[in-house]
């Protein structure tokens, strides 16, 4: 990834909006050159189109080529100190070769070997971790000991020292979602190194946060003020499992609490506030029953799913594709996108929402699903 | 209750920073009163004291004797259209017979016989209800029936139409608590009569409220917005006393997680917004430890409590109590509160806390433990 | 002002949807009685009224009786420590005898002879003064001094240290508005002493607070943390009158800027903000023009107005008076308001409506202009 | 400005913390490289330094040739439909050629001929105009016209119509800032046209929504929500000014109101919050005293500065300018700023630091003044 720094070069085109190009005109756009100046008038289609316009496009990484190619990099490449993670990072292909599944989001595959340790340290980006398959690793965080295991969503706000441990006898995959694209543009990145192996070797079936937090509508007297990210490190499977399922049997019930027919769905939220799980990012779970299609939807902002049980069909756009466990897909702001299955569907999703909400800046649309 | 408007009539002394009464100061005074006007000079007092001094007293109520007072009303009082509910409310003996426990909150036993439906109404006020023993009687919200089981929490928010309904073949008590004095002192009531019977007879063990929202963290897309109030109509004393478990076994692992040594406590949260489970209404649960006191405790706004299990001692002031399951008792504004118990002690609590944070009057002052 | 303690008395009573007086029941009455409990069924229609049924009436104070009166208190009643104030509060006839305008609020002319000094003290009740005549005053604000002259509004935020001092040759006459019944009532109340007199004699034309904060939009870079009540502590006649002045001409214009036809209206805001200038107080100035009148309005909480300039019809619930310059007024809760004038009417009003916005239980009602 | 969608290529280095490049190895970057995957281990010192380090540089434009520049197009770009504006943007040398003078902030000089009209359009950007010299075009929003002078700040929320027009016999040059890099990167960007000329000739001195809303501390009834950008559409410089006098005069009668000494500025607000004036963009304007030099300080963000008056040294990290009136300078995020001057220096400024505090990003250091 090498950003090069270039001058400034007017593409002054022949454009019926365009003034003609005389030879005055090639000198004014000459001295503009000269001074680091570019004009509105040349440019206003590409910087302010009617609709956004992301140069992130519709992608798919299939999950049976991503876990061999990530357990030869546990082969090949050690994890320690400097490089801190074995992680395999989306490069959204419209993107010019950066990292980056969409240009807000993050998405990698990460990979421990038995009895390693990714070193701790901390970071102002916020990040979390979804498991689709495996268990056996800890990430301690702050020195609290969380177990990951299949189906669960293990959130780690900004700034906490963090580092994982493969406690099993067999090596760990798993996918990281963060919000490095955005603060690396937005310039907000803070890093700290912390000690090469993780402060305990504990491995509790339940984390101290969750003996604190993971009690419906509880809230300890000791722990009264929002936190700007949630204070829960982990979010188990079962109660995700199980509040989908009530979705979908409340709806048979004829309850509407369905985001549209058959199509059940949670958002991990923040127990201080109700909202957001972190500040920068959203995390959902979304379940389509057997034979369910979803209407077309529109939303300001990128996200990344993963097929996390079933097969359906996803249309991006003017793409698509049959979706299996583990498929990894990208949606770029604005993309239409439509979901269908036949046998059932879970899909694990995060977005850069929260930045846009929290800015007045969102905006969705989506058809209604008799139109 | 009779309120009795009466003329105003200055109470001019002769203390030492009141002026001389002399027979103009007389003929200013019956002016003044003619005119319904008073002076602040003589009732600063009694109006500005240096800290809150309240009407209400410390007073405790014993379920021993409330108990058999609530079921002869069961035998002679019928419940219906009109009286609405077979509640018997706490008078604070400092409030002038008014059936009141504190200047803003009501707490009553209510009591059902088999069967028996409370017509369903709604009412600005909001409530709540808790059950210290017994089960069979499901509150119906809304059309969603609601069981209610010895220690569970049942928020009931304002303006949402709710009876209730005896499905058990024995009689079965509880204790609401509103903001009725608060409400009718301000002038904020609405009410409004539904149906004589509740809308469905079904009894399930969980609400469609609880299999929505009661997952840790989890929040159904469909139900995006805050409320003021909790969606949530029954924390369950399953959670709650495994809530309280955990902390005291955190505590024991040297996480400082309790309130002071021994002293576990949640609050019941809006998980929409993790603030107060309704508007003007703070609920919590406190367990004591075996052998453990609590530091003297200040706050402006007054609470009401009920012993749930244990025993212990208690003192608001300068009055003291033994206390044990079901026994109830009044903390007024500001009065010092000091728990002690030697075989443990879990107390139910409710206040008036939200009113004085939200409208940036609370104060609160805790003497250190070792001081 | 002497609230008295009474025993509880049931007053049980034949109506209809009472239950039969057996001796049985007078019996269960008795006990309830010796255990300070008072049954729901026999109060309900006090207590849950199907609207807002305030205990307070309408009712009109004459400015030009209220001035002479002060004015002899002037000569008679010394101002100093201890007594604090020497100020007037109006006493609703429905409240007892309490010199409480409102169930909520205090209202009182306050009387100041040249080169007197009132105390400084601080509290925890919100205050704010309005001059509707006059001007020679300086109140001093943690050591600002501030200058109140005719059609001033000047807000004192709780437990800020303040006293007065009138630096002119004449004797001065303003109203007060506090919380104090408010706070009372429900056991908020801290005071405390400061010096007898005023820290400063300066008297300059505008306070420091003022030369900080009075600029339309703009924030001091120091002050940027949102303060719960305002920090500008005078709000000018000046800049009020303009402001009214400039609606009714959009209004001419064609805009819709007004509250109604002919009816300009301006809320006193904390620049911090945007919001109500004290927590517990709304305060706002309202300018009928000539020949208009509006339509019957009804909201939840209490409302005192001054008349500042002009003459009017106003008419609360079914009471109606002619008032004019200085006359104060009050409407209880939920009781409707109509105000006419032919000449134009300009008046100042005060409430407590953040109490029950801030709690979520505020109503309204409006009539439309033509229905 | 050409974006290029290039294929991963892996940059790997044989630095000391990275692994041997065996063959293995290098097949297992390839075929990362075919799968669009990209390593952290590789990338991870550019995505995660130790503080933010942003590719924008600092920078200096002077007003001395951006205004003939600006001059010469008027001869030569007419403008209307299609190019939208005449504007010019600051092409920060260190962001590849793209016309943005940090990777959020836009600025811009914009230029308008006697009588011409810059077409309606919105759009989701927000935007606001600053004049550093002239007048005569009054900007029109919603159909409000807006007049433009010297020292004149006037916000652009997005999504509202506007267009200018210049009514005066000479051309006028200002500056434009928005967030359209921001909105461009992140996919946000909406635009719509609306009609080729204004809608209104007429040219108030004051804009409706100043006669509405420019009045310190009060607010219409009428306009009571609160909007997440304000509805004042001038901060005219004549408060400006007066509110950074009191300042100074305030520090040298003792009063702690500046932000160092000497140092005056205040920042625009949304008077329904208290707020920043754009959800985006924060504005401010500082005034340094004669004599007076700043203590270094370091905020995640970007800033633009305009010099309004005055002279000055200005240091962004290791570079060094002499600014005079009308200069416009670029402070990249965490790059250390120091102003000094010795006849007093006037500064606009504005930032993208609203995005970072409302996603709790922000950061900011300052040494201390004798330190």
């Amino acid at each position: 990834m090498t950003p090069v720094t270039s001058p400034v070069r007017i593409q002054a085109t022949d454009a019926s909006d365009q003034p003609e190009r005389t030879p005055q005109l090639e000198d004014l756009y000459r001295s503009f050159e000269h001074q680091l100046l570019v004009p509105l008038w040349t440019e206003i289609g590409e910087l302010m189109p009617p609709s956004p316009s992301s140069r992130a496009v519709p992608h798919l990484w299939r999950w049976q080529r991503l876990r061999p190619a990530a357990a030869r990099a546990g082969e090949l490449i050690p994890v320690g100190r400097g490089g801190e993670r074995r992680a395999m990072a989306l490069a959204n292909p419209g993107l010019g070769g950066q990292p980056f599944a969409t240009p807000t989001l993050w998405a990698a595959i990460q990979y421990l070997n038995p009895n390693e340790d990714a070193p701790v340290h901390r970071h102002t980006q916020h990040a979390f971790r979804f498991v689709v398959e495996g268990e056996g690793v800890w990430t301690v965080v702050n020195g609290d000991p969380v177990a990951m295991r299949r189906g669960d969503f293990l959130p780690q706000a900004g700034w906490n020292w963090h580092g994982h441990h493969n406690r099993s006898g067999h090596a760990m995959a798993w996918i990281d979602g963060l919000d490095i694209p955005f603060q690396h543009y937005t310039g907000a990145t803070f890093f700290e190194f912390g000690p090469d192996e993780v402060e305990t070797r504990e491995a509790p079936d339940r984390s101290r946060s969750e003996r604190l937090w993971a009690h419906p509508g509880l809230r300890p007297l000791t722990r009264l003020r929002p936190t700007p990210s949630t204070p829960l490190l982990a979010y188990r499977w079962e109660y995700t499992d199980r509040a989908l399922s009530e979705q979908l049997a409340l709806e048979a019930e004829g309850e509407p609490v369905t985001v549209e027919p058959g199509h059940a769905a949670v958002r991990y939220t923040n127990p201080t506030t109700g909202g957001d799980v972190l500040t920068t990012l959203r995390c959902e779970f979304h379940r389509l029953a057997p034979d369910t299609g979803t209407a077309p939807r529109q939303e300001v902002g990128s996200s990344v799913f993963q097929v996390f049980d079933g097969t359906g069909e996803v249309t991006v756009g003017n793409t698509s594709w049959t979706v299996e466990r583990g498929d990894l897909f990208v949606v770029p702001s604005w993309q239409p996108l439509v979901l269908a299955t036949e046998d059932g569907l879970d899909l694990f999703r995060f977005t850069d929402a929260p930045i846009f909400e929290r800015l007045h800046l969102d905006r969705s649309h989506q058809e209604r699903p008799g139109a």
